[in-house]
């Protein structure tokens, strides 16, 4: 798509003044990239503060793009022949403790219900932080043969983890959103597939809806899920923070959980036998990574297709102009557009000038926008305007709904080309502990050879503790650049078993 | 549908034996209605119980008839520019007792956070029962002129009433899935049109989805929404247990709250004005009425447009006959019939009966079964059963999309059409106090000519106490039957002033 630049009639020269009055960001996103960041959630509409620290509220503009993944992930899985479930909000102590190293990775967040209305509970009641310890006992009960395997459901839920550290809207929250599956198999190399299946589903939601480059990996022992076998993860990386996080997980969980929760069947020879399971979960950080990686010192920048809407049509009236004839070329063309399938709207308010639409909409981070002026009414053009670039292109009337599904496609792959350019530029071979710290300090996402022992890992964390936080690795690629004999550990100068990402992350 | 019923060959012999040693109910709904009801939730694989009293696990079979009416209604809320947003699980003490009556209406069921993990909480926090509390105070910081109105916003999530009265699944549980609405207006008219038109949308998930009949009607006055203005509701009648139940209510809160969270806006002529307020809801209790109004001594029975599972299509393989070819058949039948959007499975499990086969899945309520022996396969043909009355056809394979289509649509409107006979034989009008007492003991659906004052509604409560619970007012129906002028009150002997049905109710 090429960026068609024009001149425009004086009804512009006008618009930008008013502009000038509209609603712009006061922080910038490669100088304060927190306050940027805490500022476009805001005044873009998807979040509100609440009067609870580390509690959000997901205005309509969020819950559109969370609505738009989910449809696409819940068809997926339910291809999979994934069945949808709820399990209560609340766990009892005894479940939730069952598990040794799980309950000591949740228990600091949880949260208890010790009272209702006025009166003490016996017991108090946990929240659920996860629901392994919710619902394995259940598996325990259904599962009796052979055929009632493999058993696989999937919750929509919230969950609460009562975090004390630093709180962000999407990021890290004391309340969210997540999808959680939870599979049992009767033999580790089905879970094995399986937790690939979804790692694949995971990155398309990243890279084909989101647009944002991922690493797919599996976690360090040090990193992985509490109480799993092992767990793979897709990975993105924010370049003005320099910080690592993690986009979703997939976890194997072995047979721990099933061992604890007395999960046994009888197998197709007759015998005693242990079912193998799985994990899986993504949250709404995932609208975070993406107001991160694609937000812009205009707003928001949504990828069209999560876009609730994807086109906002405004018609540009000038005095002594046909201001009827634009409103109604306006109104024609979102139903043009509305019959294609595409999500557009008219923005035919007449207490805004057409200059604070222009930023109002960048604000929202709407993908196109299609302005109809008296020139265009004359010339049976509309002017169509980039969200990503800003390039402005005349096109013909006629053929308005070719253009803008090609416009809505560039767009889209345009968005992952350069946050996959601007990944991919952070990347940074250390093969050395001074490289490393160089790279850490220059805010890289580092590639390093190493050994692969947890105490290692360790003592890079507490080599490198700071105000920034301490690094950590954040993935073992699954895409294992060659490793020549000899290579050692940056961090132990042990032989290096494998490459691995080391950062800080969120 | 004519109920065309055929002789069976000596493979049919052999599987009505089998069936006896199936998967029957232990009580029936006529005689023991409240274990039945018990029974079938869990052995239809609806409901687990789970290890906190008033918390059930719904399983896959239960959350897909829950996910179907979510479908329904969603687009059509969308459809009236209803937007999905999500609001906190917890509110402040201060935001929960801002509204007096609100408060006390909710206060003794709600549940305390005053821990995370074994920190004691600064201030407890309470778990929504409801969300009027946590959302207006951010309409009045969101809606500034009458261009902001109206806003009109709904999530789907989970809320928590802590009762202590006898807890039973779907119908009354300290957890349960909702949606609710949440809309603010100009004017009081724009509110009250909302109102119905939302409780249209509710009728319609009964009546049309659900293959219940309502009543629509208006609360009394001591019955409605604490807080509010008016409740609308639509009201369902169990005639076993002889109860009223409240299907989903649509309240007009007036202006009350938009007081408490100050919610003025600047009208049309520049003047400060107050916002109109709906709120509105349905929960998962809608499915615990579907099993109570149509479930049977066999089990479930499922209204075809929520069943997930609309046919079953099981083999009747006998020996000698070509196994293979029977089993061909029906993978056959399934894709024919999914390709035309019928929701359909083969039960080709090789461990189990026919027999047994047609006990599980009646248990679970399919609408129709289609066997296939190796007699039909001869004649090209498929044995269809349906699931409410039983009637068995044989039809021949080549029509067996058309006639299935017409079968589901048969069986939907029998159900609703047996369900409504059924209600309708329970309404009886009550004039005097004696005729009350009387039908009250009878367990009918009374209707009543009333006062209309809440001390009499108090004083009938009082005299109608018992171990069954008392009488009250389940609603003013709006389609009101003629009132002769001198008709007095069944219970004050004062003028009558409107005709409202009473009863014990859920």
């Amino acid at each position: 798509m090429a960026s068609k630049e024009s001149k425009r009639s004086t009804a512009k020269g006008k618009k930008e003044v008013k502009k000038e009055t509209g609603l712009g960001l006061t922080h910038k996103k490669d100088e304060n990239f927190g306050e940027w960041y805490s500022e476009v959630v805001v005044n873009a509409e998807m979040i509100e503060y609440y009067d609870i620290s580390g509690c959000y509220i997901l205005r309509p503009w969020a819950m559109s793009i969370w609505e738009i993944m989910q449809k696409f992930f819940d068809a997926e899985i339910k291809k999979m022949n994934i069945k949808n479930c709820y399990f209560p909000l609340f766990v009892t102590p005894a479940a939730l403790q069952k598990e040794k190293d799980h309950v000591e990775g949740f228990a600091p967040e949880v949260a208890w219900v010790t009272k209702s209305g006025d009166s003490d509970l016996e017991v108090p009641i946990a929240i659920r932080p996860t629901s392994e310890t919710v619902m394995y006992p259940f598996f325990s009960k259904w599962i009796r043969g052979h055929r009632d395997l493999p058993l696989k459901l999937n919750q929509w839920c919230n969950v609460v983890r009562w975090e004390f550290s630093n709180p962000t809207p999407f990021i890290r929250s004391r309340e969210f959103l997540w999808q959680e599956g939870h599979t049992a198999f009767a033999t580790k190399e089905e879970a094995d597939a399986e937790v690939l299946d979804i790692l694949e589903l995971y990155r398309r939601i990243y890279e084909e809806y989101l647009a944002i480059p991922i690493t797919k990996g599996k976690k360090s022992e040090h990193e992985k899920f509490a109480g799993g076998l092992y767990t793979t993860t897709v990975e993105a990386f924010i370049p003005q923070s320099g910080r690592g996080i993690q986009g979703a997980t997939s976890h194997c969980l072995g047979q721990n959980f099933a061992k604890m929760s007395e999960i046994y069947f009888e197998n197709e020879k007759g015998e005693r036998a242990m079912v193998w399971q799985n994990s899986w979960a993504y949250t709404t950080r995932t609208i975070g990574v993406m107001v991160m990686v694609h937000g812009d010192d205009k707003g928001l920048v949504l990828p069209p297709k999560v876009a609730s809407l994807q086109v906002i049509v405004i018609p540009v009236p000038y005095k002594d102009a046909d201001t009827q004839g634009i409103i109604d070329a306006c109104l024609a063309t979102v139903e043009k557009l509305t019959k294609s399938g595409i999500r557009v709207e008219a923005d035919i308010r007449d207490n805004y000038s057409p200059g604070w639409k222009y930023s109002n909409w960048e604000m929202k981070g709407v993908p196109l926008r299609i302005e109809i002026g008296p020139k265009d009414l004359a010339n049976k053009q509309v002017r169509v305007v980039r969200r990503d670039n800003g390039a402005k292109i005349d096109i013909p009337m006629d053929s308005v709904v070719e253009q803008v599904e090609d416009m809505l496609r560039a767009i889209q792959q345009n968005l992952f080309d350069i946050a996959k350019q601007k990944r991919d530029a952070c990347v940074q071979v250390a093969k050395t502990w001074d490289e490393f710290v160089k790279a850490l300090n220059e805010k890289k996402l580092i590639l390093a050879p190493w050994c692969d022992e947890e105490e290692v890992e360790k003592d890079v964390k507490a080599r490198t503790k700071g105000d920034m936080g301490a690094a950590k690795t954040l993935c073992c690629p699954f895409d294992q650049p060659e490793l020549p004999e000899g290579t050692l550990c940056f961090a132990s100068g042990k032989p290096a078993k494998v490459w691995s990402y080391w950062g800080r992350s969120y």
